[in-house]
This record gives C-alpha cells, sequence and structure tokens, in this order.
C-alpha cells in the first residue's frame, strides 16, 4: 500500500451578470478550509475519493454537499499530481488530485449555496487560493478558452434554447474580446452546430430575435468511448 | 489512508512500414504480465507511483524499464478510475490509472527493446488485453483522430523535417482513409503548421520534394499554463 491519497477537486464556471456594472463575466464557486492544511483559505470543492466510488461520483457528491450544485455538464480534466503541489510544504501523506470541471448554466448557478464557507469569486480574479489551486484553475481557464475555438462547448452555459447575440456573449466574455455579429453569425451558421428553433425570444421588441438549440443530440461533453461506456 | 493504489500506465503509438505488405500502420509495444492477475496477458506498460516521483516521471521510468523507450512527446492522457475497472474481479486493492500516451518518431520506435515478453503490435487490432487496457487503447485511438483534426499533432509521428507526402501519410494512417494530394498540400500551407526548410528530400528523382519543418518553436504537447511549470 502506497501513502498517497487521491481525491477529487472540481471547478465550477458559470456565467454571471452583474446588475450594478451591467458587466457579465466568468464566475466559480470557491469553499473555505475548515481545517489544517490551508485553514482559513479558499480552494476548490472536492474530498478524499471513497473506495466504493467511481471518480465521477466523488466529483458529483462533493459538489453537492459543498455547494448544492449538480451540473449537467460534468467532465475530467487533468490529473494534478506533482510531489511538490503547494507552495509550502503540507503536512501528512501526498495527495493525487483528479480535476474535473463543471460548466453549469445560469439558472443552475442560482440554486448553489452562498454562505460565509461558498463564495461566488470571478475567474480571472480570483484570490490565493490553497495548495496548487490557483495553478488549477489557471489551466482550466486556458482549456476553456482553446477548446471553446474548436468545439460546442460554449453551449454548455446556456439553457436549451438561446439567441445568437447569447451565445455570441458567452464567447465575448470567456474570450475576453468583442466578436463582430455578423462575423460570428456567418460563423455559426456554417459550423452547423446550433439550429433554428422556428420561435422567437419573447419581449417586447419591434424585432424579436430568433431562438436557437443545440444541433446534436449528443453529450456536449464528448469523450468518444468512454460516453458509451 | 484509503485503500487505493495509483498507477500509471502509457500507450505509445508509432507509424511502422511493413516490408512484405509495402503497407504503413499504426503500431504500439505491449508488455507481457510476469504476475497475477492477468499473469501472461498483454497489458500497456506501467506500474505504480513511487511516493517521491511525479506522474510524468512515473510513466518515463517505467516506459524505459520495459520498452527501453524515451519520447519527446509524452502527454497525460485520462484516469481511469472506475470501480470495476476490470472485466473479471480483481483481487487485491483498488487501482486508478493515470494513463499517458506517447507519440513516438520512427528512429525512435526501432530502438525499442522487443522480445518475449515486449511485443509491437497494430493498434487497431489489438490482442485482448489485460484490466480495462482494450478501453484505454480504444479511447487513446479515438482522441488521436479526433486531436489531428484541430492541432499539429500529426508532425509528432515524423523526424525535424518532412515531406508533405510523408505527412499526408500520417494522415491517411491514423484517419483510416485516402487523402486529396493537391487539397492536403492546400490545407497544410494554409494552416501555417509547417514551413519549408529550403532544402529538398535527396533521392535519384527528378524532381525530389521540397521538405518542411514544425513552424513552431513550442512543444506539440501543448498543455498552456502546465508546460511553463
Amino acid at each position: 500500500m502506497s501513502g498517497i491519497e487521491i481525491a477529487v477537486s472540481t471547478v465550477i464556471f458559470a456565467l454571471r451578470h452583474d446588475t450594478s456594472t451591467d458587466r457579465t463575466s466568468l464566475w466559480m464557486p470557491l469553499v473555505r478550509r475548515v481545517r489544517e492544511p490551508y485553514e482559513g483559505s479558499w480552494a476548490l470543492p472536492g474530498g478524499p475519493v471513497r473506495e466504493d466510488e467511481d471518480l465521477s461520483d466523488t466529483a458529483r457528491r462533493t459538489l453537492s454537499e459543498t455547494t448544492a450544485l449538480s451540473p449537467t455538464y460534468l467532465e475530467q480534466l487533468y490529473t494534478f499530481g506533482h510531489v511538490a503541489r503547494a507552495p509550502q510544504p503540507v503536512p501528512g501523506p501526498r495527495v493525487i488530485s483528479v480535476v474535473y470541471w463543471a460548466l453549469v448554466r445560469p439558472e443552475e448557478a442560482e440554486r448553489s449555496i452562498e454562505d460565509e464557507n461558498v463564495a461566488w469569486r470571478a475567474a480571472d480574479d480570483p484570490p490565493a487560493l490553497a495548495f496548487d489551486h490557483s495553478t488549477i484553475v489557471e489551466y482550466a481557464l486556458w482549456r476553456l478558452r482553446t477548446k471553446m475555438e474548436y468545439s460546442r462547448i460554449a453551449q454548455a452555459f446556456l439553457g436549451e434554447t438561446f439567441t445568437l447575440a447569447q451565445l455570441r456573449q458567452v464567447y465575448e466574455v470567456v474570450l475576453q474580446r468583442t466578436l463582430d455579429p455578423a462575423n460570428f453569425r456567418r460563423q455559426v451558421e456554417a459550423s452547423g452546430a446550433v439550429e433554428p428553433t422556428g420561435d422567437y425570444l419573447v419581449g417586447g421588441r419591434h424585432r424579436p430575435p430568433k431562438l436557437y438549440r443545440h444541433r446534436e443530440a449528443s453529450d456536449l461533453a464528448d469523450n468518444g468511448p468512454l460516453t458509451r461506456l
């Protein structure tokens, strides 16, 4: 038996609209550590893998216990296992963390707990985090931005139906740049990633925008052969 | 201390030319298990993580010990941690495997050991493997094919310089379909992924083909913030 423990941590991203600044940005929930090491510091939700538990089940259980979130998009991201994972040496056994990431829709994020030990913070300007969790968040942001360029992952932030302006906003917030609406429309329509529902966004506008939905029935978190397991 | 052990396994892919059939295909080295469970079965190279060892170092050490390979392209692929990972229940503690994959160039593959306990086999038609290693190989093949569509990963199978015909052959072998040479040339030139060296392939041909090299100085296994660690 080796002296290495295995844990799961999860990075959760959601878009949040701040009504005071009228700005939408990428946010994530953090949990305050209630024991040493790093007692009182903010960290990613997670915990040790139980002997009878699949890795994704550990992710779901610890997310549910700490934040009450049960995200539809949950995917394994990367396993962090450097011998010295924390800026300061940590007492106790070495821990290897299998990191998952979850992208949640606005209505899912609203159901999250927020109290003195759970807080949502801006993902691109987080507080100092325990262990190597700041590196994990930086890596997750990089993966999200990279993956948005070649996959349909942006749709995971939206509900069943959405306008092209809403989809463009996801790209603009995550990539942190403004996109030309006409170019964006052409690219999305050419990609075939979404299809019109035939309905329009309800509202008092003169020309209500078209609603779209995800084109493919398949899971947005496409893991090929693993999805079929 | 949990009753879970952590190990690393590695999928290695290389292109091999079979002179008897004049066919090039994707091959991988397998090692024969010399102890229970699955004694005598073929499996991926790997072994337990030592307490003082980073995960990628376990991959490099176990590859070197079993196959004498030290690949330049080595990247973490996925962590397999289902509670029941093997078709048959396995005695002993539960094992979670962090799987790496390595893509090796022909001249690297030629330096590999081959003996009664190490054999290269066709990746798309492997023998039955121990544990869930058949699933792992299937997943690695799917990732390789998917990633070839949007990255420069194909270049990892080639040396420092190569012709466009050699690069096209990598795509054809991995994707298992024939590609139009003129279309392929246009797409590669438009992508900017390679650049001409100014030299030509040495040989007795009337019009020797141009040699190309990787465009970017960066590692082909781009892990963003992790590469800089």
